[in-house]
């Protein structure tokens, strides 16, 4: 819960287990509604929904969250934590050139997109209520930091800073293909083209970086 | 009125008259659509509002168009002519290298989305109710296919239909980057800084493109 103090003196044994059972509902009622946002999407999301999945009543979810959208932030806390663990397995061995680490990580993006569609979405709000809170920001910048060391020698003549305003382009231009074939869009790329269509943008992508760090 | 068959024998001149009327009056309300949409947005659309600002009854936009969707697509129709015109008008000079049309053409969207977000967004739907007509289909391909000829020079390797499949995975790329900074995302690239990382990636697209193209 990191958006919560921690406690600075020890907990009685009877605060401690009230403390469990409350992480416990919170635990539960975030994978109760990463299931309802997986099957219906974020626009179908219903608290009764999300409490009747969780096995809770409709009140206990006030009890663990401020509201309906702080719980989104925290399933998509859960989706970014997901996608970081699937960007860090497609890692592919030390040694490998930027190329190669562009193309896995982008493949890897593609992937969880499309195995998890809803939840994928759900992580781009199209109107986002009120600025995400500070917690939330960490973690995401969190994400995009770690890119930086496998993507930063694409273009080692950037200063870190700039690599970093760099990756977010690069990752925006990854992401808007894959959005424009997910939301069937009519200029999107047709889905069965898509892995294809993303890795000769990535190609052109990578080539290109190494010739403009070369000029 | 691209979607109704056109009269095969002459109109007697009171038909014209009505003819002329209903031509009118749908645009009209398609150009009242527009300026509602530009100032509220697409989720914001109300066909009271627009048929008061067109100043008729609001059963009229039921005479001029299957319903609000129907006139929705319209209004993206227009948008569609807006932006192709804004393409053209940016294309240099004959001559120009397909780099320099690339970042003319890019400069252009960036400038299209800026000026009218709004509209802009109201072209990318996420949510499409049924799959657009093919009217509108068709024009929206052939503003795609007007890119060819000037981005064909990117690949002169790649078959034609192989080269547009290129251009749509290009113009995702740019959308992309474009739509995250829009629409406020925290991966987004700061709004000032968005003309120049667009062309950051349309320079690495295109550099890139000429190095795979000479392999």
């Amino acid at each position: 819960m990191p958006h919560r103090p921690s406690h600075t003196k020890p907990l009685s044994s009877a605060s401690t287990e009230a403390s469990d059972r409350h992480a416990d509902l919170r635990q539960r009622l975030i994978e109760a509604a990463a299931a309802e946002i997986a099957e219906k999407g974020l626009s179908g999301l219903k608290a009764r929904e999300v409490t009747r999945r969780a096995g809770c009543a409709l009140g206990a979810l006030y009890t663990g969250f401020a509201d309906l959208d702080d719980l989104v932030l925290h399933v998509n806390l859960r989706s970014l934590g997901l996608l970081g663990e699937a960007l860090k397995a497609a890692l592919p061995a030390t040694g490998a050139s930027p190329e190669d680490i562009s193309q896995a990580l982008a493949r890897a993006y593609v992937a969880f997109a499309l195995d998890q569609p809803q939840l994928w979405a759900a992580l781009f709000p199209q109107n986002r209520p009120t600025p995400p809170p500070d917690w939330y920001r960490r973690e995401h910048d969190q994400l995009i930091a770690r890119l930086i060391t496998p993507l930063g020698r694409l273009r080692p003549d950037l200063p870190p800073e700039r690599m970093l305003l760099r990756i977010r382009t690069l990752f925006g231009a990854v992401h808007g293909v894959v959005q424009l074939s997910q939301q069937n869009q009519l200029v999107g790329v047709p889905r069965e083209m898509l892995y294809e269509e993303v890795a000769a943008l990535v190609t052109a992508m990578t080539l290109g970086a190494r010739s403009a760090c070369r000029r």
